[in-house]
């Protein structure tokens, strides 16, 4: 299976900004953070990235883009009708291929091996299915993320086949639908943000979309729990870490852990050291 | 002396996009920086502020402004023609009044007792006069700056009488002309990046305009030095640390220091020791 498309969801009223963020990457160049996710994306072996965001956004986020811009196209999502729906909007785009799928306002560290983009790349490339990359997450962080439910692949380390898929489950949910053997008490498999999806997916959400009345939220959880049971589809533990920039100090912690597994982690830890120790003021 | 009136450079090509980046300030909400820096203006009974920008920045610098853009007043300076220059842009903003003078891409941090501004705007008032903002600055550090010689105020620590003004002086200018007896060996004033100026500066600036052909930058340390010239002129050191934005690391630097000095010291450092304990991917 050949990945040769993404979809990058950055419509989201809250958090259209986030991607024009400037930020150091981890080789010391600064860089807003869309201009850094599509490395990450192109590290993949992507040749094209499609951008779903609001309308009149295009030409902020070409800038963002910088030299890579050539490689984006963007498709307006006309009103806020959910993630799912964000997602649709570039069905013309992936038309009858896989795609990878980001949002626009998470930023990936990993270690020098694999980007986690080529991690998940890889995965559905060698298993030849869906891949949705999750971490273990501890019960109480379940009403932010989508979860899944399933069970170890034979003889592989981090590679679950999923049987269900939930958006933001309660404990009762997670309790009855979630749980994955292996995993320590109390963890369920929490959605990272980052997929590899077959275009079944998009026919999922198209049945969606007509069946949803204008006001209601098309989410994408529901599509990928119907997709669980038509595909096989895969969950993988990646060896990285994600960092959503939404939160209060999102950006904070993304330009920490960048600079601390970049080429300046020295110089970095010299400033921070410095700052901690200036003295307190009156 | 009263001191209604402010100006904000943001006219330089490089570094426009900074006050524009976004940050949490010491309560804990997100702002821009230009936000936080206007509300600082503010902080010390400044009514108005203007801010001289490049062509065509009025509508992003307006929104970054948020609820404080009513206060603000866009002058643009056409050409980039120098630091002086874009102060003297506002000249007839300032009019006969003094005016507390900022740069835009950087940030203040001092203790609760008194914001920076307030600092700088209350010694102005108090003393009657011209007043920089300083700090003791190692030798090496003297090509970034601008650096002032002078001598203690009687009975006012910290506080100093300036006799010269020399940017970016050489070690050779600063040991024969800005040597200020009582600070550490090897150490001088440097301008800390806010000032309160009489009206006699721009008067001086505007001779500097007129003297200058067109692609001769015009700066402000001359026309400062012939100020301590003509009137009392004092540079003040502050309870407080100045963050510039504009080195690589400046956003972050300054982004440590608002939440380590805020409310949200105990969750950034707790965030901080958990990134620190982050295992190291492969």
């Amino acid at each position: 299976m050949e990945v040769r498309r993404a979809v990058i969801t950055a419509a989201s009223r809250d958090q259209r900004r986030l991607p024009l963020q400037t930020l150091v990457d981890r080789d010391g160049c600064p860089k807003t953070a869309l201009r850094i996710l599509v490395e990450e994306i192109l590290s993949a072996g992507i040749e094209e990235v499609a951008v779903v965001i609001c309308p009149g956004d295009e030409a902020v986020f070409s800038a963002a883009a910088a030299a890579h811009a050539r490689r984006l196209r963007f498709v307006e999502q006309a009103e806020p009708r959910g993630y799912g729906h964000a997602v649709f909007c570039a069905a013309e785009f992936t038309g009858d291929e896989p795609f990878l799928l980001l949002v626009a306002d998470h930023l990936y560290v990993s270690g020098p091996a694999a980007t986690c983009a080529q991690q998940v790349v890889g995965i559905a490339r060698s298993e030849r299915c869906a891949v949705s990359a999750v971490q273990p997450t501890r019960e109480s962080k379940l009403p932010f993320y989508g979860a899944v439910g399933g069970r170890l692949v034979a003889g592989k380390r981090g590679l679950y086949e999923i049987s269900d898929v939930i958006e933001k489950p309660t404990p009762t949910e997670a309790e009855q639908r979630l749980v994955v053997p292996g995993l320590r008490a109390g963890h369920y498999l929490c959605f990272f943000g980052l997929h590899v999806l077959t275009p079944a997916v998009m026919d999922l959400l198209s049945a969606d979309v007509a069946a949803a009345d204008k006001d209601t939220r098309v989410q994408l959880s529901p599509a990928l729990a119907r997709l669980a049971g038509r595909e096989r589809y895969l969950a993988a533990e990646l060896a990285g870490y994600r960092y959503d920039l939404g939160p209060k100090y999102g950006l904070l912690s993304a330009q920490l852990a960048l600079a601390l597994a970049g080429r300046d982690r020295d110089e970095v830890l010299s400033g921070l050291v410095e700052l901690l120790g200036q003295r307190q003021l009156a």
